[in-house]
């Protein structure tokens, strides 16, 4: 980011109080702020750190009056908070849009179209009759197998292998590490104990503006897709077992795992450390609490479960809040029995 | 996949009512099918869809009489079923064997051994004294160290990291992104509440027919080897740690962990998400139900376990009944205790 | 390793019994020695394997007198298993240092800087305005972004990615496939029932001997730094979230998940497959077990945690074991309940 504190002051319709031509290279938090820096003062309860960081520019509320000398040149706006918001999304996009053209050595396949205005870094490998969009971004190391399609705007991190027939929306977001379209787990159980590889032919498909975090491993289906709806957003570390259906803009948080064949409907959440089991349905805006295991079908929506095997989480804390009273409980039994026998 | 419906026919013993020259080049659900598909009916609640599919070929029973007109030609077989199972199988290895050669940039070692007939993808590392057998497919960003030997007709996908000096056997399949022989977590503690490292050197054996996920980490023997045995299939992003034994035809399915040196009998089924702590035996044919937590050796073999700490898994199941009726077991408790007190 | 029994012996101050020209090249158990290798008897249990082992060189305590014909040359040493352990530590540097230079094609970016005596491998990417220490090893297939730091003696095992902006300490060991420096799972929830993404724009930062192990993911923080302190030790396919601060020497074992901004303390243990939420504090030397979610603070330190939600172990143990004996307890009810009946 090569900003003055003039330029942001522009953006962000404030005023500036200081040196409007500082240069501005970082965000930072009040407490951290170095020079070059810009950060925000939305919380009164942090004021006293505007006097002393080492931020070249502070952003604050119009009306604020400092009690002290303030060294940082101030910027004077409606809404401090969310003029950082702001701010931070135009830096994002202007260090996301660094990358450009083509990094040799990087190995492009026959019968391949790619579109305007793409990176592809040194060591990425885009495989036969692949289509890629405008605007795409495929960092070093990634893997594109034949036949694949990428959507306009979508961004590709370093060591993301995608295998073939494959197709990714449009403005999705992959992590590095992640693999999409590897062969499920499907074996056939032999008379000799042995098992029976189910051939893999399917693919997997994600919809627009979907965003996946780092080392997360999405199964092709066995035929057809496994499909990711629209806005679906997966986080680190996450499994999604071939012929999985996620709903549309379900949020499901890492190390959690979707079994073969489960369809998940939209606006769900799944919190960490999470599994469903194979061949069930979840429905729309289920809430799955962290850990939980979910072992039969929730199709009514809404439910909020927790447990191993999960069930509705109200019900299960008063379980759980009685689980560690048992001792107790014992005892009164114990109570109970010395009493009755005494009476009986 | 360059088949007619005619040698698709061929290869089936079937029987065409229809146009034998129709190129087809995907396998589809009946659902689903799309020209240039060849899909199949075996169970009748599908046959509604035989009347509608744009499938360019259906497998049929013989014997099978539509009731409406059909587009498709007809493939007449003694079982659908099986003979599209059969064609799974054929059009899975016919694009399986699609990658051979060498795409540059390949890196390749000193002293290195390379058998007939391998793929070795673009950006794919080969180390210094590494056996490659033949017929072998190496994806693009493979890594293999020095000293590794990899058996025939074994597949790695891409990026694919395999430490040196770990053995691979024959018709194996490891799919992107998984780790084989990193250092196992070996640290003793020191009075500094420091840690010392404990120096890893043994290796990885993949015995035959192994296959293993996508993601998965298998980490190197601190002396020795750590042994995965012919047959094992191993799901996605799961965790095998130093010195673990896995038995012959064991399955663990994704995001289970296996702590160091414990050893897994031959045809257990590890389900989802369970975890196994470590210097335990656990006997043949053992199954862990899905999120279990094993913490001591169950030898006896053959028994179905569940819960963390896991047990019995009926058992378990008796117990988690009553968890969930933990409310109503206080109310009886409370109810005999004013009962008693009264009485008393 | 190029070592000679003589050599051996030399450096561990033993006496040798037998030749001491052979050649040494591995180092094995003793119930598994081949020739060419080198074992240690430390506990007698094994003595018999003495006799049998067809490792060319045995480590035992001065003192020791065989009761049958030992064909391996004996090294007579004050303490075999410490003598062992110290061979162990020599030969993993010995088989460590021997990668050196460059491996072309790798890249490099601008305004780099390298140390003296690193390797890196081949396809190796490493991006603008980097700065790499003296020592250093960075293997084939990793990523090193733009800006950022690695420290002296510092090793990145294949395929490791770390983004932007990132920093590595000094004696840090990083295993295959693990990503530094991802986005964490940020998204603001939107009238619409989408997200919006919350940029993410600090970093990851990483002090001195730090070990991570493989396909492990830690997050950048939104602001600021996600910080891994000196000398703590993470395991395989651990979730280490944005903004979360891991103090000095703790373990993180396989599979473990930390959530957004929680702070785990000092000299801590998680064993496997454990979860912490976000926003919460863990004390000092606290020990959390297997498989155990922590849904809130616990600061006092020193404590040992079990149970998702986790509390006191030995607590949660004795609830546990109830928790077993529920269909017993249950039937008690039951029979009070008869006997009061009739009472009443």
């Amino acid at each position: 980011m090569e900003l003055t504190v003039a330029k942001i002051a522009q953006l962000l319709k404030g005023v500036i109080v200081g040196k409007g031509d500082t240069k501005i290279n970082q965000l930072s938090k009040i407490q951290e702020g170095e020079p070059g820096s810009v950060t925000f003062l939305a919380n009164p309860k942090y004021e006293n750190y505007i006097y002393t960081t080492k931020a070249s520019a502070v952003i604050v509320k119009k009306g604020f009056t400092p009690l002290k000398p303030v060294e940082a040149t101030l910027i004077f706006v409606e809404d401090p908070y969310t003029s950082f918001s702001l701010l931070l999304e135009e830096y994002y996009k202007i260090i996301s849009s660094r990358k450009k053209g083509v990094e040799e050595p990087a190995y492009l396949g026959k019968n391949t179209i790619t579109g305007q205005n793409i990176y592809r870094g040194a060591f990425s490998y885009v495989g036969d009759n692949v289509k890629i969009g405008n605007d795409v971004k495929i960092f070093p190391h990634v893997y594109i197998g034949d036949n694949v399609y990428i959507g306009d705007q979508t961004i590709i991190y370093s060591g993301v292998k995608i295998y073939k027939d494959c197709v990714v929306g449009n403005h999705c977001v992959i992590h590095a590490g992640t693999v999409i379209g590897s062969e499920g787990f499907g074996f056939a159980p032999q008379a000799d104990k042995g098992y029976r590889k189910v051939p893999q032919l399917g693919n997997v498909i994600l919809e627009d503006r979907v965003e996946i975090g780092a080392n997360t491993a999405i199964d092709c289906a066995t035929l057809g897709s496994t499909i990711i709806r629209a806005g679906v957003k997966i986080d680190n570390l996450v499994q999604v077992a071939h012929n999985v259906e996620i709903g549309k803009n379900t949020a499901i948080a890492a190390q959690s795992g979707i079994s073969g064949s489960s369809k998940i409907g939209p606006s769900c959440i799944l919190a960490g450390q999470t599994g469903v089991v194979g061949h069930v349905e979840i429905g729309e805006a289920t809430t799955i609490a962290a850990q939980s295991g979910i072992t039969k079908s929730f199709k009514k929506g809404g439910e909020v479960l927790l447990g191993s095997p999960g069930f509705e989480k109200k019900k299960y804390l008063t379980c759980y809040a009685l689980f560690k009273k048992l001792p107790e409980l014992a005892e009164k039994i114990k109570n109970l029995e010395k009493i009755t026998k005494f009476v009986t």
